[in-house]
């Protein structure tokens, strides 16, 4: 049976979940038709609230901020459905937060959920991400951390000691890399995002050192940097198709990117995989909904914001919890990649 | 140029955008040191506070929560993305509550709202998209917009007045419809949503109404009812391709929906356009990103979610605002479909 929460009895006895707080926890006066009417709908059910719940209508107001750079990439829509399931029996509600991924932006919402008092905020990326971040945008952060509890999600500030949540995505482009090396690729292209955010910067590093480990040559123009869009893979991929000596394979540093590719190399009548292999990263429902279903590799969005909020739900009940929480990736073998052995 | 905002002042001054407004508006004393650094950076960008942004600064919160059922679907953070563009001279910072389309949460997050008192609410999806909504939902709403400025974007909540903004679905429904027949489609199928919602109802009588008036029949297995989702529209799609007698059309009730009708049928080895159309619905990004790029029917979601907050906007300022706002849909024709004729 599904357990009783303070909104049904509060639904079922018309008030608010605040009044049904009042009678609980005794904090307020409440009329007293409205009492008994409250306490008889409580016996009914046996309910009982929790520890957490307690706390929650006490101390706190029960609102978490999850600031994300942009949610029309379908990866952090998914990372926030994660935390929003995660966090279903906590009974927090969810600010989100769209930044653009502007500095300016992500300042006015830190200061926006100050004022809010939130009980804690998940930061992901924007100026997590930047491979170099201005001391005074961490500082903002770190300033805020020690009033807020706050995790950073895939991301970090050099110098800061803050909680993170992290998906290991240099693991993951290892991991891409080398299955396509055991399919038998020799000529790889790698499809990136911004030169100067992390999330490409640790791929194209990953990328280029599995490269070298198996003899294999990583030349400069092997990397086509973009900015993460489905436009963008379609027209680095359109560049790559147009070369002399075509790649067997690319990777491609989100599976978005890797869609735009799929689709430039259909319209120039390149079969994939037949021809050319895809291969992309997070695992968003739209790589497996195209066709070819596309080989990538999983960041496990949903595990990814369910541990963010745990860790954030811990810190916030003043439990004690781990600085750094690493989920590992997983590669997904779908339709896309051919072996050529 | 652009202009220089409060908040590049505060930025260039080291202080808070509070800091800032106290200055300008004189409502708390500032520091005489940091009083004359402030004044100095707004002589030298010769900086006039406007009267919306005074009125931001001295009286409200700044605040606009925006309430949608789904982030995952494309569509909505579209439309937030329409929002947040239009807006983005207003100087509204947006709290964006996802509710799953669960009317418990959308409760939750009313009384969210009004506790962390917004200037005002952006609603969208869940309750006012059902064709039956409990009267007690809707009261709660109305409740809610009599204290708080409340517009609805696309839905509707019967027996209430409350200000809209809606695109005009039935007459995309229509236009979709109509295209297919004037180019010799006769047998055509539609991949619709949940049957109790008004934004599968009202495409449903509007596909039937134009069948209809062309003299075509649009017999009862014609419709196909799902969830919106890319899995609903790929297993429709096979239901259809297992026919004996396939229709020559498919109008899908979005465009995630048609995208995994295209996928069904490349499985199948069945080609569209040229053995079978596929019309869309929404015209979001992926639409055409893909291969075909899909004929759809554009919501115009940047102007859907920008008339919006400009409706909320001048609520807010206590203008007079016209209760309903219609925006009229275009159709976008691309690659998914054929002319017979």
């Amino acid at each position: 049976m599904k357990q009783v929460t303070i909104y049904d009895i509060a639904k079922e006895a018309k008030v608010s979940a605040a009044t049904v707080s009042r009678v609980l926890n005794n904090t307020a006066p409440v009329k007293e038709s409205t009492r008994s009417k409250i306490m008889q709908i409580i016996h009914k059910y046996q309910f009982q609230p929790n520890a957490l719940a307690r706390s929650l209508l006490k101390k706190e107001t029960g609102t978490i901020g999850v600031i994300m750079p942009d949610i029309t990439n379908p990866f952090f829509p998914e990372v926030f459905s994660g935390i929003d399931r995660a966090a279903s029996e906590m009974g927090y509600t969810f600010f989100l937060c769209d930044t653009l991924g502007d500095t300016r932006k992500e300042s006015q919402y830190l200061h926006m959920l100050r004022e809010k008092q939130v009980d804690g905020i998940l930061f992901l990326g924007g100026r997590i991400n930047l491979s170099k971040c201005d001391p005074e945008l961490a500082e903002e952060v770190v300033e805020t951390a020690s009033r807020i509890p706050t995790v950073l999600i895939n991301g970090n500030l050099p110098g800061t000691s803050l909680h993170r949540v992290i998906l290991n995505e240099a693991k993951g482009a290892e991991m891409a890399t080398q299955f396509l090396i055991d399919a038998g690729h020799r000529s790889i292209a790698f499809i990136a995002g911004n030169e100067e955010m992390t999330t490409t910067a640790q791929k194209v590093r990953a990328f280029r050192r599995v490269m070298k480990k198996n003899g294999l040559e990583a030349a400069k123009d092997s990397v086509l940097y973009g900015d993460y869009s489905m436009a963008s893979g379609e027209s680095s991929m359109e560049k790559i198709l147009a070369r002399r000596e075509r790649p067997t394979a690319v990777f491609c540093v989100n599976d978005l990117t890797a869609v735009g590719a799929l689709k430039a190399a259909m319209k120039a009548g390149v079969s994939v995989p037949d021809e050319v292999s895809v291969i992309g990263f997070d695992d968003i429902p739209l790589a497996s909904a195209i066709y070819p279903e596309l080989t990538t590799v999983s960041q496990r969005m949903d595990l990814l914001g369910g541990t963010g909020v745990q860790v954030l739900h811990k810190m916030i009940l003043k439990e004690k919890v781990k600085m750094l929480t690493v989920i590992e990736p997983e590669l997904v073998v779908r339709n896309s990649t051919r072996n050529l052995r």
